[in-house]
């Protein structure tokens, strides 16, 4: 059994007065689910904020368990780690199930579009709430990694240490890779336009919509030294049938297949597009501009094996905001795993940070 | 207008005694659709087979006319240009839609599994047919690259070149690139397990297919230069709203829309499936075994962008025939335009042919 949070509990805020979003619309109540392991010190100054990614919770042991211990770096005998659902997910915060005031109804598919910002914000008023005006670290991979540096950028005086795993904006290809994702489920008849009830998602869809993303998250390598060209581990013969499918498909079915008993598709469709939206400005001027407000030490780590978000942007990133005074290091995971090496390979991670 | 051929006609066999397939399952009859331009000489020894890739049809001039013409690889005043439709498709050959005469109802997803090896066995008749015996050149890019090479080992007395682009057998990677978009299909309620109407084939899933297979066919630099982080170029604002989209994400879409159009679901499944199957040998020693065969001399041509069959792989393949002493150059085809530039590209890949 992985390590149990000190608190899990719900904060709630704009109750009364809404929370604006990036995209102009508003919501209100808005609910976080977080998790705190550790405690805070009497100066709470010993808070590491984690960032979950895409599909994860705010039970960050539940996930990125060989990140805490002794000597590791989240060791809760000194620091606090604290980390909240992102809004739009199925895990506790405010997302697609929940009731739209204004219509008595779920929001589904009418659920506003919630980027990396709106997040970071968010989670900036439970910080108010537990009283922590700066965090010892902001920590994340993929969105995770999004959401650290966006806080770097947009709270500068919260922020001493930045550490953004596999992240970066993302270019025209993994544009187009969380489109089809999308798209897999909006073409879903079952989606019924993101009015359907909880016990009759669009399972094929976002069965799909997973197999592709798993694609993105590993490596060529990785697939071609797990599986090769071999038939499907069940017996199944591709050769002789329509249907029967290499192993690698089989993996890809599987995969889809446990997703979907633990993931909303409204809630996908909502984080997938928070993923593409990120941008450090649009311009390279206005990049420039933001990037100089960080005065948080940065470790920006690239995956060697990672497509999706491909070590040398990650590296540019680093020269970027070198360029502009920032004090950044970049470090480089080599695995095969892929953009998913900072789950799937959690120890090297671990070891690479070392105590926070 | 592009170049008309000089006969496109259907050759018929298999008539009496079925057609075996490497599956173990049996056609009969068999119809080939093809194409010819330019004519045979005398001695019927000026005879060019083109293969063609996944949704290509018998009219070669139709997709690669930047091929043809005084000077370039298909000079029709001296070479015979011949291409046949493959099996499965539905551009004329025997494919999914025609009457399975054991069931009198059509073949729908019971077609059975087609090989490169099977496409390349019925080709062989339709020369026999033609009266050739021995092809100047056997030319393709992807799947119609894998038959010349499976022309080259299968019939090395009647090869005398064999020039393949963008092909040799597929990773791990691919096959499940391939095998996302056959679920696609399948997933679409409308694919009805196979048993579609023509006029109400399963258009969401098609589509979706489609859209995955661009960005396998196209590279991430093109995708960068052409679409980058802009919005959909019809005012779509995507950080406004959930539908809306990226430039990249309505390119895709309009691909899918477009080609849902001109091509057969369950043709797209026996094709996809083919491509996947292609094989050199399931060991190294039958692969060495099965290109010491070849007595042609051979061009293979990797792509620079090309993540779909990486030019890394072509080269080695290159390498492993030389090492049984087959006669193979290998040369790089210079494009961003990814595995698809060898129709994209056509003008520079025929400069670096030149006349066959």
């Amino acid at each position: 059994m992985p390590l149990q949070p000190t608190v899990e509990a719900d904060f709630c805020f704009a109750e009364a007065d809404p929370f604006r979003l990036d995209c102009g619309e508003e919501i209100s109540p808005v609910r976080l689910h977080y998790a705190m392991y550790g405690t805070p010190n009497a100066r709470r100054d010993n808070v590491v904020l984690v960032c979950h990614a895409l599909s994860g919770s705010a039970r960050v042991a539940d996930w990125w368990e060989e990140m805490f211990g002794d000597g590791r770096p989240f060791d809760t005998s000194r620091l606090c780690i604290v980390c909240a659902n992102v809004l739009g997910s199925c895990y506790g915060s405010t997302g697609p199930r929940d009731l739209d005031r204004r219509t008595g109804r779920p929001y589904g598919a009418s659920f506003p579009v919630i980027t990396i910002g709106d997040n970071v914000r968010a989670q900036a008023l439970l910080m108010d709430h537990l009283g922590v005006d700066r965090l010892r670290v902001v920590i994340g991979g993929s969105i995770g990694g999004m959401q650290a540096l966006d806080w770097a950028i947009r709270f500068p005086e919260r922020v001493e240490r930045c550490i953004a795993i596999g992240a970066c904006p993302i270019s025209a290809m993994s544009l187009a890779l969380g489109h089809l994702q999308r798209q897999a489920i909006l073409s879903d008849p079952a989606w019924r336009g993101g009015d359907y009830e909880p016990d009759a998602q669009p399972v094929r869809g976002l069965a799909l919509a997973r197999a592709i993303a798993m694609c993105t998250y590993k490596s060529p390598e990785l697939f071609d030294k797990r599986f090769g060209r071999k038939p499907n581990r069940n017996g199944e013969e591709p050769d002789k049938r329509l249907a029967d499918r290499f192993d690698v498909g089989g993996y890809l079915d599987y995969q889809g297949e446990i997703f979907v008993r633990r993931f909303d598709a409204n809630s996908y469709l909502v984080i997938s597009k928070g993923m593409d939206l990120f941008d450090l400005g649009a311009t390279p001027e206005q990049e420039r501009q933001n990037l100089s407000r960080i005065t948080a030490r940065v470790t920006l780590i690239g995956i060697s094996s990672d497509w999706l978000f491909p070590p040398e942007q990650v590296r540019s990133l680093a020269e970027r905001m070198k360029q502009v005074g920032v004090r950044v290091e970049y470090l480089e995971q080599h695995s095969d795993h892929g953009h998913d090496a900072f789950l799937a390979d959690a120890n090297d991670l671990a070891r690479m940070l070392g105590p926070l």
